[in-house]
Parts: C-alpha cells; sequence; structure tokens
C-alpha cells in the first residue's frame, strides 16, 4: 500500500551532500540543471529504478500537494526503510545551482511545442501533431503518467518502424443510423479514435446515441479521453479497447485477452465522473515498475503457467514475454473463482466483443502489439432530464460518497476526482520522471528538435 | 471452492436405513414423496441448512450431470468431513417406498400452473401471471436457484403488503429518438422490465440502438433474462438495476451502492454469450447460504463497519439488517486498494447511472426494498457484419476459449456455459430445495392451489 506524504525523515542527508549521486541529461542545456538523488537506499547504479519508483507514487502525491514533499512506502517486505526525502533548498548551496529533483518539473508550453514537431517530423500534419501532444500532456496533466509522455518513445519506435502510419486517417467501412465501423488502416490511435468518438457524438446528437466500433487502429492513450470528449459536451461517454493477450481466463494458464479497459464519463468540472480501468486487476504497467525497482507484487495481479498467482514481477515479465506467453494478469476479481475473477474475465469478454468482433478486427488473442480495435459510445441526455439535471445528480451523489467516513485515512472519492484535482493543480508544468526526461532528451538529438529543459527551481518556485 | 462430483464415499450409510431424519413437505400429498436426509453430518434439527447447502453446490453438479450424485466440500477450515452420499436405490427397499432427495425434483408443466395460478390469485391476469411463471422457471432451468422459484415467497409477501401493484403497467415519461424513459408505477418488475427491453429492442430496430431507463419498478428476477431476450432476436442486449445499499465504497465502512448487475448477451443457442453478475464481489444471496449454513465466508466478500474483511457471515447479515447498516459486501476487487476494489466501486456506480440516476428515479442509497431503478439497451448487429457473422465469430472466441487446457481441472468457459448446459438438461422438471419445496407448499394452502408435488423416483428416473 502506498501511504500520503508523511514528515520528512531526518535520516535523509540533505540534497546538496549527495549531490555526486546525481545525473545530467544527455541534450539538456548544461548547467540549467542539477538533478540529485537524495535517496541512498538505491545504489546509484539504478537511478531508473528509483525513477520508476518516484513515478508510480507521483499520482496519489500530486493529487494531494501540487509539490511533492515526502513520500514513505511500506512494502510487502516489510523491512525496507522508509523512503523520504527533505524537498527544500539546502542552506548551503549557492550561485546558480539549483535543485531538481529525480524527477523533473518541464514547462506544459515548451513539451507541447517539442511533441508537435516531433510528430511533424515524423509525418503528421501539424493540427495532427498538436493534437496528439494535447492527449499526452492531458494525461501528464492528470497524474496518469504511464500514459503520458512517457508513451512517446514507444510511439516514436512504432512510427520508426511503419507501425502507425501518420498519413492513415479512418475510412467508414459501415454506418447504419446510430451505428458505425471505421478502418483505421493503422493510423495514429489518437487521429481515430478523436475521429470515431466525434462521429458518435454526432450519432448521439441525431439518433441519441451513437456507437462506433473501430478496427486496425493503434494504441490510443487513455479510454478516458474520449469518454470525457463527450462528458465535456453533455452526453455520456463510453471507450474501451482490446490489446496484447494478457489477461489469464479463469481456470487457464496463459493469456487470451487484453488488458481490455472500459472508460465511463457523465458529467462537467470536478464533478466530472471518469471511470477508467482496466479488466484485468491491473495493468501490464504497474508490473512493469515493480520489475525497474526490483519489488515483488504484493496483490493478486498474476499468475503463473499453472495458474497460480505469481508474486515474482520479474518472472511474470519474462513470461509475458516469452513464446508462447504463459501465465499472466489476473482478471479482475483474481484468479480461481473465490473472489469471483470469473467475473472480471467477463467483463473482459464483453470489451473483446465490442471492440474486436463488432469492428470485424482483431482479436486480443491474435495480437501482437498493432491492429487494435476499439469501440466509443456517446448518449444524449435529451431524454433524460437533460444534462444539467444528470450532471446535478450526479455531483449530488458523488458528494454523499465522498462524505462518508473513511475507515484507513483515504478519503472517500469517486472515479475521476485524483485525476480532476491533479489536473486542476498541473496547470503550467508536468512532471516527469528522469528515465522519461532522458528519453526525451534522446528522440530529440535523433530528430534535431531541441528536448524540453527541466525547470530551474527557482522558476518552479 | 467447490469440487465436482467426487466417488459415493462408503461411509455413509444407504438412504434407507435413516429414513427416519426425513420429513414430509406440507401440502404434499401423502405417500408421494419420503424425503431422506442421507448426510449424518448434519443434524436433524436444521434440515434447512443442509437444503440451503446442497442448493448452493445444486448449480455447477447439474451443469455436469443431470442427476447429481456426490459432493465433496472442502471448507475453509480444513477439518470438516466429506459431505458424500450414494445417491441410489437402496438394495432392501420395496414396494412404492420412494427415494426422491433433501432436494426435490418438480415437473415443470405442473410448478408452471401452479406459479400462474398464483400470481393470478394475487390480482395478475392469466397472460402476465404465465410471463412471471415463465421467468422464475426460466432461472431454475438454468441453474439459477437464487432467482428461480425460491423468489416466489418474497414476491408474495410484497403482493400482499401492497408493495407491489400487479396493475401497474410501465408508462413512458420520455421517447427521444433511440432512448426512453418508463416509470414502473410499482408495479412487477418482470412486467416492467419486459416491456422495456422490448421498446429498447423495437428503437435498436429503428435507430441502430435502444437505451430504455425505468423508475419505480420491483424486483426483476435475473437481469440476463432480458439481455437474452435481444440476443435471443439477434441483437446484443444489456441489462442492469440498482438495489437496496450493499455495497461499501472503497475506504468507507457502510454500504452506498446496490449489488447492481450488469447483464450482456450476444448470440445465439449453445454459443449464446451471456455474462450476468454483480459489480460487487457476490450477491448477498451467497452470504445467506452461508448464514443457514452456520458457515464463514472464505472469500473477501464482505467487510465490518471498520472496512476490514468480515468471514463471519451471521455477523455480516446481522450488520446488513441493522439501522443503519453497517458494513456490507466487497465491490468486485476486494476491500482497499490491493487488488484493485475501486474498480468494482466504479462500475458499481456506472450501474447507478445508468438506472437511478437516468431515469430520474431512487439512488440505491435511499432505497428499501422498494422503488428499483432498471436500464436496458439493445443494439442492432446490422452495421457490425449482421448478427450471423458477430454469433459465428463470438462462437468461434467461445471455442477457442473453451479449449485451452485446465491448470486446476475445471473446464475454462466463457459465460453463460453452465446455464446454457443446464436449460438444456432441465428441459421438464426443475429441482428445488427443501427450503422452497416447503414455501411453495405453504403459499399453495394459503391461497388454496395445489403445490406441485414432487416427482416419485420411478418416474424421475
Amino acid at each position: 500500500m502506498v501511504s500520503g506524504p508523511e514528515n520528512p525523515s531526518p535520516h535523509i542527508p540533505p540534497c546538496a551532500e549527495i549531490t555526486g549521486m546525481g545525473w545530467a541529461a544527455p541534450g539538456v542545456a548544461s548547467g540549467t540543471a542539477v538533478v540529485c538523488n537524495a535517496l541512498s537506499v538505491f545504489p546509484i547504479a539504478t537511478p531508473l529504478s528509483y525513477a520508476s519508483h518516484r513515478a508510480r507514487f507521483m499520482h496519489s502525491v500530486r493529487t494531494s500537494f501540487p509539490r511533492p514533499t515526502c513520500f514513505r512506502h511500506s512494502g510487502s517486505g516489510g523491512n525496507e526503510p522508509d523512503e523520504c526525502r527533505q524537498r527544500k533548498r539546502p542552506e548551503n548551496q549557492g550561485g546558480n545551482r539549483l535543485i531538481v529533483t529525480e524527477y523533473v518539473q518541464i514547462s506544459i508550453e515548451t513539451l507541447h511545442t517539442f511533441l508537435s514537431r516531433v510528430f511533424v517530423a515524423r509525418g503528421f500534419n501539424a493540427a495532427d501533431a498538436s493534437f496528439i501532444a494535447d492527449t499526452l500532456i492531458d494525461a501528464d496533466r492528470r497524474g496518469i503518467s504511464s500514459h503520458g509522455v512517457q508513451r512517446l518513445a514507444m510511439y516514436d519506435h512504432k512510427l520508426r518502424h511503419g507501425m502507425i502510419d501518420p498519413n492513415a486517417h479512418a475510412t467508414v467501412v459501415s454506418d447504419v443510423k446510430a451505428c458505425a465501423v471505421l478502418d483505421g488502416h493503422s493510423g495514429m490511435g489518437q487521429l481515430i479514435s478523436r475521429d470515431a468518438m466525434e462521429l458518435a457524438i454526432s450519432k448521439a446528437q441525431n439518433h441519441g446515441i451513437g456507437i462506433v466500433a473501430v478496427r486496425d487502429s493503434n494504441h490510443f492513450g487513455t479510454a478516458g479521453f474520449y469518454a470525457r470528449m463527450a462528458a465535456d459536451q453533455g452526453l455520456i461517454g463510453l471507450a474501451s479497447t482490446n490489446s496484447n493477450p494478457l489477461t489469464v481466463p479463469t481456470h487457464a494458464g496463459l493469456p487470451a485477452l487484453g488488458s481490455n479497459p472500459i472508460a465511463f464519463a457523465v458529467g462537467q468540472g470536478d464533478d466530472q465522473l471518469v471511470y477508467d480501468a482496466a479488466t484485468s486487476t491491473v495493468s501490464l504497467g504497474k508490473i512493469e515498475v515493480l520489475v525497474k525497482l526490483g519489488q515483488p507484487i504484493e496483490g493478486d495481479w498474476a499468475v503463473d503457467g499453472q495458474g497460480l498467482i505469481n508474486h515474482d514481477s520479474a518472472d511474470v515479465m519474462d513470461n509475458i514475454k516469452a513464446t508462447p506467453r504463459i501465465g499472466g494478469l489476473t482478471p479482475l476479481g483474481g484468479a480461481g473463482e473465490t473472489n469471483a475473477g470469473y467475473k472480471g474475465y467477463g467483463l473482459a469478454l464483453m470489451v473483446e466483443t465490442f471492440t474486436g468482433i463488432l469492428s470485424g478486427g482483431l482479436l486480443s488473442l491474435d495480437m501482437r502489439g498493432q491492429h487494435i480495435c476499439h469501440c466509443f459510445a456517446a448518449i444524449s441526455l435529451e431524454s433524460f432530464g437533460g444534462a444539467p439535471l444528470v450532471g446535478s445528480r450526479v455531483a449530488e451523489l458523488s458528494r454523499r460518497l465522498r462524505s462518508m467516513p473513511s475507515v484507513d485515512g483515504h478519503d472517500v472519492l469517486v472515479p475521476g476526482d485524483k485525476e480532476n484535482t491533479a489536473f486542476r493543480i498541473n496547470t503550467t508544468t508536468v512532471t516527469v520522471d528522469e528515465a522519461t526526461f532522458r528519453q526525451l532528451a534522446k528522440i530529440g538529438e535523433r530528430t534535431g528538435i531541441a528536448a524540453p529543459p527541466a525547470i530551474a527551481l527557482d522558476e518552479y518556485r
């Protein structure tokens, strides 16, 4: 379990004392930032692990505090030291010596310019490039770092290797009344999905509802982004996607379904209800983070080839990368039937029907990173009392839920609360971990486009 | 975990030796059936517990074997004796002495006549009474005993106390293109829901999709029934409902959402995919069964008022019946965040939006057994390749999933497989536990309508 910010530990030396542990990101203007790893519990040789560790906690912290102060992680081992760091300018620093952190603040404006230019360099027109940048920054602003700018390296790889066609746009396969199927022709998932949700919204305005299935697309970022497109216009939005095989059906030992998320959004502003979650217990990204940290899995998130819970994060990843894949993620509810894992499996299969099957596209079972299928729906609230009334009832229910007493010190929230809070806070900058910061610099070098610098602490404060 | 049928235990005496433990149901024609409890591990004073126990296992057995033979239950305690019974006609029995079992076979035809007459006696017209009987028997035929004829006592109670109006039919609150809201005026849930789904199907045929929210209805039986109405006509069907507050939001200690099931159906025949499950880890009925058995809860199905997992089934039920309610069911994924219980909570909230909020009706938070809200949707497959193509792709995916090697001896299935198999088997009779059998007899006495007799074993065999 991850706790919220705690008081700074007096045992951690101030940052200036251990500046030698820091690193300088390539491609960043010299002298702009000195990055210091203040946590001596991590060996110098593994800065990435720590960055990932911090990235994992970033979200919960940023939703509580605009500027993270200190963390504590109680791992399953129980014998790990507190990882807590005093985040203040040391008394003995001087001149323009700046303390950034092991994660980095970047200007949204600068980052947007950079991303847009990179995407233009990869073949997109300016408007499309700008939109893709919007979607990535939106995820980072909401604390969904896993689907933010840290995905740029993956998109860049696929663009360079012809797996994503920057010039492809969706074409209509069929279009009957409230329903349609689009073919994405291996285009960029964000563009294909934007067009598909816009069509669903248009259909909802004409017919009351619209549903659009999409085949041969690519990774589309967060499903919630498209659900919110509809909610922002006063409709209900739904979005889902299939993916590579990751989720193991109940009683099996091999993955057969994607993480197959469901996103749902209704209402506006701070009371916008946004549910966006995989139908597996967790997404694969959470396990990837633990591998980087060398930490075991606490929960019942994955099984081995015998269907037994596998707490060894590295082993889980090795198995999922094997050919054929072995074991994988548990469906929501876990392995076996004790805690109703067959429900998560059934929900994943429902998503597979709406995506792979309705679109006439590829099933998760046969997928290897390309030709992904989505489904989007928008529902007009005209027949249901209108958007203001529905929005106010959603907001009222959310308020009643949030006012429930907590039993464990963690506030009772509704889906979207953490992300909405983070979005309000992160108006001018976003936080990226050092691995991502390095990746941006590397892509900047490769494309000849200046990567966004880390913000000087003087500017940041 | 519940295992499949095992070899008969040689330690259990043949049924004829312990006929004295049997009971005769009131209102059943004398001599028709001699019921024998063959399991000496249960005290004579608690036949209901045993019946419930058997009811709990009935489903999994009936889906494997049309005539159950023997069970073994490995409880969490690990020290419970095997509960296994030899189910054959003893050598020393003579004449027309019949062995039924501690659960009873009833003719579907006779049961339908009885139910229809009871519902007519409670104020329904003949056609509506017959339809309600259909829905209950359908559940029993599919092995969903919790939502079958055993619910008659609850419906009868509500009808006698004016909580259900047998003459109320749904009226249209709003109807715009593909969307509508109906008011059920406290009518019978099954009738209101049938009309609502028929409207959704009609809208889907006209617009491509139809979505109908319903307020002020009553318990509607299984959500899957209505989803299948659409699937049987070559559409996708979706159905959901809210309920009394049962599910505890993540980090809270009080229930605020119903068990809020989601049902989804597509395809036809044996390959019809039918998902129908609460968004809580289990439905309350599963805990009620354990209370009757005096058994603890094995899984993480419920929490106490402090949000801690509560394995004491009786305590869970006492808390849920308290005013105000304390603790309750965990959302799918469990308590806290370790195994993503916030996802089940979010899904329950999505269902609450589609039911209580879109209908303008009562929220689970404010519900006390009445004024329940539903939502139904039907989606035409015309734009998605047509019902035959979609059905064949669903069937092909199901076949691939079923062919996956099992890791624990339990077949890999798809949602609906167990129920479809049971439905094929139970063509002329259904099985009810002795408690339900007694309730039918009692209602028969009350209404002056002859309750269905248990079927003689000679007829049954």
